[in-house]
């Protein structure tokens, strides 16, 4: 499964005050950590100032970039400030987010486009998540047809089918899944990802309901996520999820994993 | 779902020692303890002597029964020992186990019958285990044809798809889980169990890879297993996969399990 790394998000108020003071050595530190643990990509959101997004973006890409290689996952829904910071990256980046909204689609879809970057659809639609299975996998169809129109090829795609709090709708994990295993039926060369923690949200003991989650997501067919790659546990819960999904050929992934001291805090 | 508690197991050197020496406190530690913890069962296991088997049994239930209350799963291949048991014990217990072997259901399938006994049957056949999910199925099948002409309803059998471990093949837990998908869609009274650490077996960092093959094989329809129930990591596990296939309603087995203290290690 691919990673990506969640830390660099302007909403937490950590990261905000960092882009605020332009503290290089903040972000430079969670990129490098991040990308040390095996992120694939790096979410990049620059939080929610409209007058001071793409500024902020284009700060925040060039620090990162002094210091790592790896990709980039622009998070935005501004699509003036994703046309600015795309020009600075390196490298092609993800773009995180479309979904159905109509405004949305029109200012975000015409760059993924002409990048060709790989960009994650949200099922949902004009602010409204629906509830059903049913519903979020129109909402995908609906999305996958303006891509399609679009040129952007649907291995491109990363579909969100959005993790809603279980402690709101105890089916909310399932919903989630469900809509995974039917998209994937239908289109087979679209890829999934998932904001991890809001499955969580309000409960306690979180942990323990992402990854129980994340377990039963990959099975789905869940191939990447967007969380914290610092989190020892999770990674390990996500070794042995593909261990035992018979996705981990000869063991060898799980075995050096434990012999680079992955599972440190575990009995055996 | 329901725990078998495994611990009381002549197999175990330990617990051999106890057995040999008629050292009732260990046994009835053990006992008390996985009562305490929540399991449904206690597995009784008077290990491998067949000259002594029947009276270790009786010894083991007597103890057990002078302080605890929770029903027994008297775990032999051995007939004449398990007729002998089974008129020992206050409650009804489970037998652990049936299977295709002719030998082993000619003798012990007609005690589950005349008892009314909860039965574990194996989806193996004369001492082999089919490779293929098609293969333990059609075991399943015939073992379920037997039972039934035996007069043992459906819902008093729970298959074990055998767990074997990934470390020889990568496709074990993926085999298991599918066994039970299919032989639950045909049957759906069956119940299901499964001897958890063996999917594990010389691998490192075992209890990850426990975790996540348990979470996958509840999502396959698992209703029960035989383990420790005094890992408390692995009864968080159990309780988080609950609660994201929706099985747990307004989330109050989890909140009530995180305000008792089962969740004290881990930061939410």
């Amino acid at each position: 499964m691919k990673i990506i790394g969640e830390k660099i998000n302007g909403t937490r108020k950590r990261v905000a005050r960092a882009i605020a003071e332009r503290d290089a050595d903040f972000i430079r530190n969670l990129a490098q950590k991040q990308a040390e643990a095996g992120a694939a990509w790096l979410d990049v959101n620059a939080g929610t100032h409209p007058s001071r997004e793409a500024d902020d973006l284009i700060w925040l890409i060039e620090t990162i970039q002094a210091v790592v290689a790896t990709p980039l996952c622009l998070d935005s829904a501004n699509p003036a400030a994703l046309a600015v910071a795309i020009k600075a990256v390196n490298k092609t980046p993800m773009i995180n987010s479309i979904s159905g909204e109509p405004e949305r689609l029109a200012g975000i879809l015409p760059l993924v486009a002409e990048h060709g970057c790989q960009v994650i659809a949200l099922a949902m639609d004009a602010k409204k998540i629906p509830e059903t299975v049913d519903g979020r996998v129109a909402v995908v169809e609906a999305v996958l047809g303006q891509t399609r129109r679009a040129g952007v090829p649907d291995s491109h795609i990363y579909v969100d089918p959005l993790a809603m709090t279980i402690g709101t709708n105890i089916q909310s994990g399932m919903i989630a899944c469900d809509t995974i295993r039917t998209v994937h039926r239908a289109y087979p060369e679209i890829h999934f990802t998932v904001g991890l923690s809001n499955i969580s949200f309000g409960l306690p003991a979180r942990s323990y309901i992402n990854r129980a989650f994340l377990t039963l997501a990959l099975a789905a067919g869940l191939d990447s996520a967007i969380l914290d790659p610092l989190d020892r546990e999770l990674g390990a819960a996500i070794l042995a999820a593909e261990l035992v999904l018979g996705r981990d050929r000869h063991c060898l992934n799980y075995t050096r994993a434990y012999r680079a001291g992955m599972f440190e805090s575990t009995q055996t």
